[in-house]
């Protein structure tokens, strides 16, 4: 890495914040979206049709970085390209922590002129050991420190999770994903075009930052594939990494070749490399945040059988398939399971197999299947199904079904979760909600789809599995 | 088939309903199921803790089917197992068009008493030469008529798909899924064990009822492999019809032997007859729906070229990747359509391939964008990404993307789908289904995600090119 770590912390985890150029026409909206930066925030801007906005915001505004009093530790750009070396070179002088780019019109481009202006930002920025991010991205977001480069995103309450993106459409939407299913995060960093710090930097830095348990990418290409490896590799021998590759066909590609200049490799090559190294791999921003809502809940687990419960009929034919089809097994309670269900379990219009099917007559039973299933030897991993609008008729009800999961996994210490059912899920969405919001709450993720629920339950096992293998 | 066509009509579409045996215990589910019935709807019951809140709901109760006044064309049986035989046996002697029975414990149990009441049941029913739906079924929900087993089914509206169910669960499931989606039902009939009336005859049935466009099944197994693989291609040679089959791998067989007795065949088996016969494979409710909501809406196309829009850069990646994964194109735009693009297009942050990104400089050339893209030579079906978050703060923008979305299929008669993007779709709901009912009223199916798009286009253009294939 060219940068040190040093400076890297702190440009990521700033005392003081400045944005330079934004502007009336777009809401002023990195002044907004710095609005919950827990420190000073200061604007550079010349034009006088811009500045009176800004300073009805009471912010205190500059006509060059250099004028700000006292340090900087980050900076986000949003002027136009041909100005762009200007204020590096001011950035520079002053000795900024870091800069984000958000400015485009570069390599990405692919005309002339943005190449040359690429190359010119990129070289004054390595001659200085400046930390810039970008350009042709959305900088950071610091989750708990309320640096942010979107309004969606929530700010007030850090996490173990980073999120790497060359996209920073996709950092925005995943950091909305991620938060609103629970998944905590330490930081965002859109990198985009990541002229002097790319995937494998990033990569380098926060496999050893400390607050950072779990990383998860969006890469789109790597410059240096055998460095992008070695560094990957010893990635995954520190915590878990998710890769998203985006550009995975020859149709993704060209679109990647627009959007950040990138020349991609095969997704042959790629699969090859995520597996070697240990990495999970994730085919988008779903599958993403699925896994890492499993990987951040459970505790690690290597046994792939599973107890399924909370269906009818049909919904335990669906059940089993969906695990079945994702390569787990759904085993066969033992004896003294069925010794234990045979007290009470109705076996009219039900099924004590696993599935424990949840037919209306056995659901009053419902803490003791639970306890049943979570407690049987065949069972590594409890997945409950739980139709949030019929729980929504009664709040005490919800609460049961959560309860229940929740002492499963602690007297158990097997991972739980929970499948979400609606045939509905707009008209649902306030039932769903809540319920989640209370599944978050006790640590259990939860899935709105058997399938989904067994990608993720899958593709975490499989991550245990070879980390153990390995050892 | 062992019943006539006539016959099946009347209990299909009744003029009276009874219900025997409902229950306070149960809030008296099935008469408040008929409480959207358009005609009479009469109880039988002879309990007298449950007669009174019967008659509190104004409704006539009987104390046997026979003293009845006047025709009954439709009866649900509610009643214990060993009551079944003679409520049948009233049933037959009062000669009601058709019984739906609901009442479970017979085959599906495995006990020697539930597969003897079984066939005596059966027995009865075949030489009457009665309508039975079921046993261990939720019989039948006649949309346009009201005739309901499930308190959420919609009813006054009828609809050109029939669903075929041997699960309840998922019949009432789907229900609500196609009707919250926009698909209009005509019928689903949930008709379990099928001890007289099973897959192959309902499929008869359903492929010469001329109210009935689309065909759609959940199968766990058949009587009689080489007939039904018969009638299935005869049917689709009628109209088109989807096919999700239950228990496809060991463990969901297993759940399907404990639900409705079935004895299932291979999977792969299942896909050639799927395949052969020229219809639609669905691996689950969510599929099948899907797949109804580009069926039922899209006019017959064959082409395999997708036009894309509505993305940023990141997005157009995970799009061009999604739709090229599923196995369609998504190809280059002409240079005519390129030319029109650059009087306008700002190329920097954005990109004039497919997908034509609509980074936020160019959203509002939204109309001239699906325009162009829409009346492009290399495009057969239009997909725009549309955002619930953003659309939801003016009404007038939600209003005006599914304007220029309707003109494009009007004017070039191509199909166009929409793609709901939410981070938050439990948070969003409210919005999604705001914009998802507009988009319904248009006639434009939506997705939640570009893999559902693309799976259910790929899906339709397949069926419709295997037609034109076989003529």
């Amino acid at each position: 890495m060219s940068i040190d770590v040093q400076k890297i912390d702190r440009a990521l985890n700033p005392s003081t914040v400045a944005v330079v150029g934004d502007k009336k026409v777009t809401g002023y909206m990195w002044l907004r979206n710095m609005s919950t930066f827990t420190g000073p925030v200061y604007s550079v801007q010349i034009d006088p049709s811009d500045i009176p906005g800004i300073e009805e915001m009471g912010i205190p505004n500059y006509s060059s970085l250099t004028e700000i009093p006292g340090d900087v530790d980050y900076v986000l750009v949003a002027v136009p390209r041909r100005v762009a070396p200007f204020v590096l070179k001011d950035a520079i002088d002053k000795g900024v922590g870091g800069v984000g780019m958000f400015t485009s019109g570069f390599a990405e481009t692919g005309s002339d002129e943005g190449v040359e202006l690429q190359e010119r930002v990129t070289q004054m920025a390595l001659d200085a050991g400046l930390v810039l991010l970008g350009p042709n991205c959305m900088g950071l977001f610091n989750a708990e420190l309320g640096v942010r480069f979107g309004q969606d995103q929530v700010a007030g309450e850090g996490g173990p999770v980073v999120f790497l993106s060359q996209s920073g459409g996709h950092g925005g939407a995943f950091s909305v994903a991620a938060q609103s299913s629970g998944v905590k995060l330490n930081k965002v960093v859109s990198f985009g075009n990541g002229v002097v710090l790319e995937n494998a930097d990033w990569l380098e830095y926060f496999a050893q930052d400390e607050a950072t348990e779990f990383i998860a990418m969006y890469v789109e290409s790597v410059r240096d594939g055998r460095r992008f490896f070695r560094l990957l590799k010893e990635a995954c021998q520190i915590k878990p990494v998710v890769i998203w590759k985006g550009g995975q066909t020859a149709e993704g590609k060209r679109a990647t070749s627009s959007h950040t200049g990138a020349i991609a490799e095969s997704m042959d090559t790629w699969d090859v490399v995520i597996r070697q190294a240990g990495a999970i791999r994730a085919d988008s921003m779903t599958e993403t945040v699925d896994i890492l809502k499993a990987l951040t809940t459970f505790a690690p687990f290597t046994g792939d059988g599973i107890g399924l419960t909370g269906g009818s009929g049909g919904q335990s034919v669906s059940m089993s398939d969906a695990f079945s089809k994702a390569g787990l097994r759904v085993p066969m309670l033992t004896q003294a399971s069925f010794d234990r269900l045979e007290e009470f379990f109705q076996v009219i219009g039900a099924s004590y197999l696993n599935p424990v099917d949840m037919g209306g007559m056995n659901r009053p039973m419902m803490e003791s299947i639970v306890d049943i299933l979570s407690g049987d030897a065949n069972v590594d991993v409890v997945v409950m199904q739980l139709s949030p609008r019929e729980l929504q008729r009664s709040a005490e009800r919800g609460a049961a079904h959560v309860a229940a999961l929740t002492r499963a996994r602690e007297e158990t210490g097997k991972p739980v979760a929970a499948v979400l059912f609606s045939p509905d899920p707009y008209g649902d969405g306030e039932a769903l909600k809540e319920l989640d919001l209370q599944l978050q709450a006790a640590g259990i993720p939860s899935y709105p789809s058997y399938e989904r629920a067994a990608f993720s339950i899958r593709k975490v096992a499989d991550y245990y599995r070879r980390r153990e293998a390995l050892q």
